[in-house]
């Protein structure tokens, strides 16, 4: 009978335990493995943030992870739930709209952490994460738009400084790296946009220590402050990041920066499954576990990567890295393998090589066994060490070639859209703002969930809306322009929905087109009230 | 004073009379060329079907407009009007909602054709369209994920059915094109799937004449169907599409077909800005145009490509290629200089050179000058001539480089997701097909707009529900699963409301809530009572 291991997650953790457990496996036909994951590939996150300059092929930093895992089988579906009683895996519904359940000997928590900017005023709605694939491209259309925005407007001024301040939050190794390719890729694109002036592009980096990069010295990290400043980047250093809206960054001095483009690499937590499950957790969330990798009090729950807590042989825990992740993908599968078979255990003891960070265009800072590097060499061993580590000699080729094109090709200025984004949108905003102006056209409607609005008619004050109130249908309903202003009063958390959903829907359901009808006519008439008492 | 000229449509007729204007412009300081398009590329059509198999880099077949005309002002946005009188197009908002105004001297609308399914069954709710860059990735991403699902649902024989065949209709240029690729790229990456036998899979192509490729000589066309059976698609000639749902084409002799994926390449029809407009139109919605391509009874109006009937120097009127539009582009272009400069006119007098189709994998079929060939060196001189006419020498050594790595590597792979498409969605269900399960999980609310359904407990009728009203909201109002199957009693639209945007308005539009509760209510008090009955 064959023994059933099942992996959640597609990250280094999750692939290389496979990976390593398709190896151990040899001719043997003891083992069967699943890997379920979000995506169908295996994401090199080191180079992620080369897909927002497209110095590499915009599917290059991944691999297809049948390819990478020939003998394992690849659900391609989102966790659900894990039943560890009845020792099975919910996934979620594909095309047909029922549960599939995944039986299992053995499972591996591989799930990664998540960033959630829960509980943070407005950065839910407005700020761009930069974890996955679908991120990075986000972030990349994002950015080619508003410099396409900003061309074609022209005469006015607020607008355009919003659309041309480009803001990332989090001065460790991954916001050093985004910043730094946002940086490369929007001055180098500017040149062909004609009426944008390159020094109107503003570029900033915020960090709430004294110094970037925490996880190198210090020497280094002053380095890399040089490097991107001159630049271009504007460091802040000792700032934190308090709220947004979509036309502005909040500091936690109150200082505002007017942009539409805020990207934040803090913070992560562990993967929302965790919390449910009956298993020892640590403080963070995280699974604990021992050093052979199984979760404590389980002799058939294994975990490791960022969503486990795995003691370091040095004492304290193994960072949340690439390199701890394949090591420990090794003893997992190796101690699985050893409780199917028999066998002696493996502990956990490695101790890390060193760290590297790119500083985009040709610089880079590393610290390798001990040895600090920086600048042009740094960025070599960057290039030469990753692109070695990527999986798949097919991949490698791809890099190397896209890289040898980069040098002397203009950098890629294609802003792929892919299937529209409508639904429902939710939006920050904070007082005084305006949400929109009388005479713009109408294109979404609003449904306030928190806080207040003031609607105003020649800049007068005529009524004010709270939680659970609409506005902007007026204008849908009547296919008018906006016939007042509608402006922040009390920080406020709406959601809006775009025209073409709110004609569907209240073409279709006659009582909510009724009710909205009804809310519009007595708002009309206390307006009309409000005006004549004036 | 400079002269305004405004050029509508980012395709070849547009991209073509922008470069030529800008030419003519010289050193001369007299004309102001703006060109307004959807996308800030050009993609460059002959070869985006190669996008579905990745033989190309996914954004190779596209170039970015700044790049190809660097003196004109690209407005990336849509035509929303033309006002002909006040000499203004107007253009959708961006980032802000107010509309914008780009007054002109001379216009040239060079719109194109844009598929519509309207009128046609199921078909704008189930059907592919194979136009833009978009649909080419929509359209491989949703092959990629029927792949994948396929390999997850081994015990649902007719599911895996549904996800394994793929139906092209409309035998055409562009049909043949895509019917071939996608055959390469799913035979070629099945081998990826370890529980998909190639044998499942079905690939065919509908074509409503008696043999494919209209615009070719017979022989070229039969020596296609002869290489396109033996690579295993199925041609079905003298067979029209009747309708579509989400799961099966349906056929005018009333065949079903179950398939998950439609692809259709017919029809084209004439921009739907034009029809506003009071220029003079044919029958077909195209603008009439005279021999030198200034619209009829218009001196400052040009048009050219596919939303114009450009008469053609042999008679009749010139086919809707890209060969043919840049020859029309440089003819606008020569006119509305001389128009301006003065100088002799000139008239639209190309008579085309030849016609190249592809048929994947090393063979194609081509007429030039009047000679035939096919196979391998038909093939050959399909990618030589191609790779000649893509504008800039970047984007061809890119693609050059692509061909060649892909004589080595394995085909792309990767599901490329970039946001979220929820919002609600437009289904269309043919009698007897169910819509849900009793037992499945509750994943949305639908609403009819037109047809009718009914619920079905036990096997056993309980009602039966009609244009607006809705069905599916208790599972997801009360959080569990369908308590009755729902089946289509007669053909029916319905809108769809994913769970998460039904939980959000629902939870913050009272209104809403409780008139879905109603009918909720209603409909068990009925049920009961039939139940009762019965």
């Amino acid at each position: 009978m064959k023994q059933r291991i099942v992996v959640l997650g597609g990250g280094f953790a999750g692939v290389y335990v496979a990976r390593e457990l398709e190896h151990l496996a040899g001719g043997r036909d003891d083992l069967h493995i699943t890997l379920v994951s979000q995506e169908n590939y295996f994401v090199f996150q080191p180079m992620l943030p080369e897909v927002i300059s497209g110095t590499i092929g915009l599917v290059d930093v991944v691999s297809p992870l049948r390819r990478l895992l020939p003998h394992t089988d690849i659900h391609v579906r989102e966790v659900e739930a894990i039943d560890v009683g009845r020792r099975v895996v919910i996934t979620s519904p594909g095309f047909r709209p029922h549960a599939h359940e995944i039986p299992y000997d053995h499972l591996v928590v591989a799930l990664g952490a998540v960033t959630d900017f829960r509980g943070m005023r407005g950065l839910p709605e407005h700020a761009f994460p930069f974890k996955n694939l679908g991120d990075a491209l986000s972030l990349r259309n994002h950015i080619i738009r508003s410099l396409e925005e900003a061309a074609v407007e022209d005469d006015d001024a607020e607008l355009r400084q919003q659309l041309l301040t480009f803001v990332v939050a989090g001065g460790g190794f991954s916001g050093v790296e985004v910043a730094a390719e946002l940086n490369d890729f929007v001055r180098r694109v500017a040149r062909n946009y004609r009426s944008v002036d390159p020094n109107e592009i503003r570029v900033m980096l915020l960090h709430s220590q004294e110094r970037i990069l925490p996880e190198m010295p210090e020497d280094l990290a002053r380095f890399a402050e040089k490097i991107l400043t001159r630049r271009g980047v504007e460091i802040r250093l000792n700032t934190r990041l308090s709220a947004a809206t979509g036309v502005e960054a909040i500091l936690g001095d109150g200082t505002r920066i007017p942009t539409r483009t805020l990207v934040s690499t803090v913070p992560a937590f562990a993967h929302p499954l965790l919390e449910s499950l009956p298993l020892p957790k640590a403080k963070n969330g995280r699974l604990e576990v021992t050093r052979e990798l199984n979760v404590k009090e389980s002799d058939h729950v294994w975990s490791l990567g960022d969503c486990a807590m795995v003691p370091a042989a040095e004492g304290g825990f193994a960072p949340p890295t690439a390199q701890h992740a394949i090591r420990e993908a090794a003893v997992v599968a190796h101690n699985i393998v050893t409780s199917i078979r028999g066998g002696k255990r493996r502990t956990f003891d490695f101790r890390g090589l060193g760290k590297m960070g790119s500083l985009g265009h040709r610089s880079a800072v590393a610290e390798i066994f001990g040895i600090k590097i920086s600048g042009f060499l740094a960025w070599w061993m960057w290039r030469t060490i990753y692109l070695m580590k990527m999986p798949g000699w097919g991949r490698r080729l791809k890099v190397a070639v896209s890289w040898t094109l980069d040098l002397f090709l203009p950098p890629e200025l294609v802003q792929l859209r892919v299937g529209s984004s409508r639904g429902i949108g939710r939006e920050h905003f904070e007082p005084g703002q305006e949400v929109f102006r009388e005479g713009d056209l109408g294109d979404r409607v609003y449904i306030i969930v928190k806080g207040e609005a003031e609607v105003l008619k020649a800049a007068q004050p005529v009524a004010r809306l709270r939680a659970g109130e609409c506005f902007g249908e007026m204008a849908l309903l009547n296919e008018t322009r906006r016939n007042a202003t509608v402006r922040c009063a009390a920080a406020m958390d709406a959601l809006s929905l775009p025209k073409s959903e709110f004609t569907l829907l209240s073409a279709n359901l006659p009582e909510l087109r009724s009710s909205f009808q009804k809310m519009a006519d007595a708002r009309n008439e206390n307006s009309v009230l409000a005006s004549k008492e004036s």
